[in-house]
């Protein structure tokens, strides 16, 4: 099964969910979406994998994490955020946000807000097979964020053992509307040798 | 146009984002499946509400909020929430989510979390024609939530002015998962006559 066509799916669906909350289509039209829309849904689960899509590695030895709701290509609720690595060690994703993610009108809900901050800032202490898992997350709501363009950004403040800090913030036209700070904790498994606690590998 | 059909649209579209996430079809079907998803959209697309669907009024003079993103009845991405209110002015939701809420394998992005405990936390602040926006919100990650069945509670512990303190969180088999504190601003037009500042009416 080539990527491209669940990407593209994915796609597709994005939109579905735009315009099923926009479309002031005729009653008759509704009703006939209705059933292409179950008629799609009947299709697609003659084989469906069981629970969820979790995480997988590819052959390179990636993960993919393509059912995730903040990045995820092949999830319909993820905007999807594409996670950039600055050379200094940031991280930041450009997004632009519809209908599907209001709150207050015309503007994005505070929660998605704090959705989108959580995975920017946590991206800061992942490493490639190494995840880490939200601790505690503060957000801060300096102005309502307009529904549209928006970039999300973070950076590593500081690690300590299993603890990464991060901070970061909602940013557009109007200037920073969010801040958030968090602790990531990185588990024990993942991390590497314990000097206070190893004893010489010999 | 019946409410009610536009609900189940919806539904069938929360459905095929599920789907969508988890499908092994044959490569032939999710084609089919992508072109039929494309028709529905221009079948919805015919007429289309400018921007994104707002909170409006209805003749009883209720808020109707279809569009948001954790409640809206319209709205595939919201699960949706279902706010209850107790007799002793704390506010619930039981909500089931499942692989389109995805983080960890099998587990609920903890921004997901955070977004429901800023819904539900806001909902004790939150009166009929009287918004509060989210001040800050501090969520505190106990253990993982694992996908499925969750019970997400609020409360109100004081009002200062502005200010509404709430405190909540996320429930289910293994104990109280996620933890949160916020504080929400109703904003001042909304607020009733400020004794401190007024002048008598008369």
């Amino acid at each position: 099964m080539p990527d491209a066509l669940h990407e593209r799916l994915a796609e597709s669906v994005r939109r579905l969910i735009e315009v099923t909350i926009r479309s002031e289509a005729d009653e008759g039209a509704v009703a006939q979406a209705l059933a292409l829309v179950d008629q799609t849904v009947e299709l697609l689960s003659t084989r469906l994998m069981p629970g969820s899509f979790g995480v997988r590695t590819n052959p390179a030895g990636e993960s993919i994490v393509w059912g995730n709701v903040a990045v995820g290509l092949r999830n319909p609720i993820a905007p999807p955020l594409i996670i950039e690595r600055d050379a200094a060690g940031g991280v930041h994703a450009d997004v632009h946000l519809g209908a599907g993610y209001e709150g207050p009108p015309g503007h994005v809900h505070g929660g998605m807000c704090a959705l989108i901050l959580d995975h920017v800032l946590g991206a800061t202490a992942h490493q490639p097979g190494k995840p880490a898992y939200t601790g505690t997350l503060t957000v801060r709501y300096l102005r309502p964020t307009r529904l549209g363009a928006l970039r999300a950004e973070a950076r590593m403040q500081r690690i300590d053992g299993s603890k990464t800090y991060a901070v970061g913030q909602l940013r557009n036209g109007d200037g920073v509307t969010v801040e958030a700070e968090g602790v990531f904790i990185t588990p024990r498994e993942y991390l590497g040798v314990d000097e206070s606690q190893s004893t010489p590998a010999s």
